[in-house]
């Protein structure tokens, strides 16, 4: 009988709390082999500093289990710290195995990104080398969806369906006033356009969808922006509504956010000021074309909109949580939990465990071919993949008018 | 028999399309005497150029009712146009009711703020100088919540709604990494601080809920409101969250997001950089106590989430149209319909008309003494006048895992 530690890493995601109740309620069907399941809080950096939960003092029931489930943010935590490497440090890694023997740690599971992966390699290897018998599961999260291998990542469905759901909303409130105002929205991907694209869902019969998404695989040209949203911005009656990556970059390289900044100078402190990409493209248009123009960035909102979860997603987080306590109780170790797609049209997905190397380090962009020739919106074949993933909808539990909670003290 | 006539004028709100949906379909019961139903487009502005549709075309049955209840920004379109003094220029008012009889109309109800209640009361003014026997009613809307008299203004609800509900859920996003970041967030209200302040819902059991509210009926101190923030931010393990009103004003009287624009030069184009209040602010945190700090802008969201409507709102919103129309059956004109309030718990309401001029242009602010004396938050008599409001939740019709919306061509 081992103990079981589980921690989230990096940026959170409206379902990441769902990995973390699918580890959590399996670990406990498994009373044969797990003892207590114990929270690192903000990750290995907390565990490092003896900061840790148990569990099971906070989750007491199934009830609690579906409140978790719909909790944004990561319940435990996060942090964004990177192990040395483990032939260069290993002090670190002395430490970090001797407080999980301490705690009598058998099974190690870490909810999160690339970086992610890329501890629980070194920890697996570290682990490897002094003989340890801890096993290390990765169980995948981003909103990105920058992930290699899986379909997709847990994350992504909700990120999206909130990002296509507002702008369909700000489509129609963008049209309002019959004035030609241009409205230019900002989603998250530094270096992923999975994310913007996703508002090209928000096309239907109701809806004429963003009329251009720009991604970041497709190097930016500002003019042919500006002359595109100038025509737009003609047609009678119409509002035209922009959807860009965060990340859009121009052909030499520079972000697009980075251009605003030299824009702008330093304040008397000699500080620059930030500026975003929406709001440096909203202030190219009004200064070029002299349209009325609004920017909106989603920010955190879209991976912490857990009001607005996708149920296939939701569901997908719970399942590989699920998988990988399952599959250390096995005794698989150094694994990542993926997703094989095994229909669309139904969506059918089935979850495997994979070789962390496989995962750790490498991003995955949107394909080529799913991006116009004219490299300014997305093709059928994104709208195919995505769409099942946004299908479904988890109601909060609505307490007073509010969505419930649950959290750490 | 004589035809209905209704518009939508101002900034939409997520429930104005159910105001939209009381006025067509209790004009549909009064089939003895209310014809067709006509819809302006883009307000009074469209009327005056002939552009106009009937409604039953494309709201066909009570389903349509439905999904038009769910659909968010202003579904006939809306304009910002303002009807000269009709002792100076009569030429709009003849060209108008030239119109308005040619169409047949014998009822005009205008969904609209302060500036449409005007509207309405110079159309009356001058109809009844003319002998019209043209009826004039006002249906209130605005997230703002600053109209007189009523309990509330339709549309503030689920506008509260949101802002409560992404304020929770920010609160949650914003502590993951444990670094002490500063969020702030933007809410609109240009003169009155109701919707900011709605962000004070989000506290509960499982929330602390935001730091600190600010709101524009109290002069805003700068340096007050870095103090503070520097206080928060040093406590050990706290992200804190700050709430402003996008209208907040310094003592002498200049709005916070003018300031901005005096911190940044012009560009190359002779163009100032427009600043948003929150950006401003963090800016000044980032500037001033060196913490990693974050805005966030509500921005048109939270106008437009229709996914997250008020019951409470959206049938408060449905039934001041239906008051209208039945009022204006009975003869009823120059008046607007308003909520009373018979009890906060539980939440009961009923509709009353009053005499328009009660309500055109005075603004409604959050009573002083509903802001705590530290200024920086509001009581629990906001509390319990706001909470009512947010109460019950309206799921939209999820089509193919988006929200449906009905749209005219």
């Amino acid at each position: 009988m081992k103990n079981v530690i589980v921690g989230q890493s990096g940026g959170p995601t409206a379902v990441i709390n769902c990995s973390l109740a699918g580890v959590y309620a399996t670990a406990l069907e498994h009373g044969d082999k797990m003892g207590k399941v114990l929270g690192m809080r903000n990750g290995i950096q907390g565990l490092m500093e003896r900061r840790y939960v148990d569990m099971g003092e906070y989750i007491r029931d199934d009830f609690d289990v579906e409140i978790l489930k719909r909790t944004p943010s990561s319940f435990l935590g996060s942090c964004r710290y990177k192990l040395p490497d483990p032939k260069q440090n290993e002090a670190v890694f002395e430490k970090v195995f001797g407080i999980l023997n301490e705690l009598e740690v058998g099974y190690f599971f870490y909810i999160g990104g690339n970086d992610s992966m890329d501890t629980i390699n070194k920890l697996h290897t570290y682990g490897e080398k002094i003989g340890s018998p801890i096993r290390f599961l990765g169980v995948p999260k981003t909103v990105d969806n920058d992930l290699a291998v899986t379909d997709h990542s847990p994350g992504f469905g909700s990120a999206a369906k909130y990002v296509a759901t507002s702008t369909k909303e700000l489509i129609l409130d963008a049209r309002v006033y019959n004035n030609g105002a241009v409205t230019i929205v900002e989603a998250m991907g530094r270096n992923t356009g999975w994310l913007a694209a996703s508002a090209a869902l928000a096309k239907g019969p109701d809806s004429i969808g963003p009329d251009l998404v720009f991604l970041p695989e497709i190097a930016f040209d500002l003019d042919g922006f500006l002359d595109k949203v100038s025509i737009l911005a003609q047609q009678k009656g119409h509002s035209p509504v922009i959807v860009v990556s965060e990340g859009i970059q121009l052909a030499d390289g520079r972000y697009v956010s980075e251009l605003g900044r030299e824009d702008v100078p330093s304040d008397a402190f000699g500080h620059i000021q930030l500026m975003g990409t929406a709001s440096y493209l909203a202030q190219q248009v009004r200064n070029k074309l002299g349209a009325k123009v609004r920017a909106v960035e989603f920010a955190t909102l879209q991976r912490s909109a857990a009001h607005l979860q996708s149920q296939v997603d939701a569901i997908g987080a719970f399942a590989v949580g699920q998988h990988a306590v399952n599959a250390a109780a096995e005794g698989e170790t150094n694994k990542v939990i993926i997703f094989k797609r095994l229909s669309s049209r139904p969506y059918a997905f089935e979850t495997c465990s994979m070789e962390l190397a496989k995962m750790a380090n490498i991003e995955k962009h949107v394909p080529l071919e799913w991006i116009t020739p004219t490299k300014d919106h997305v093709t059928q074949d994104y709208i195919d993949y995505a769409l099942p993933l946004i299908q479904g909808e988890v109601a909060p539990y609505f307490v007073n008018g509010m969505p419930r909670h649950i959290r750490l003290p």
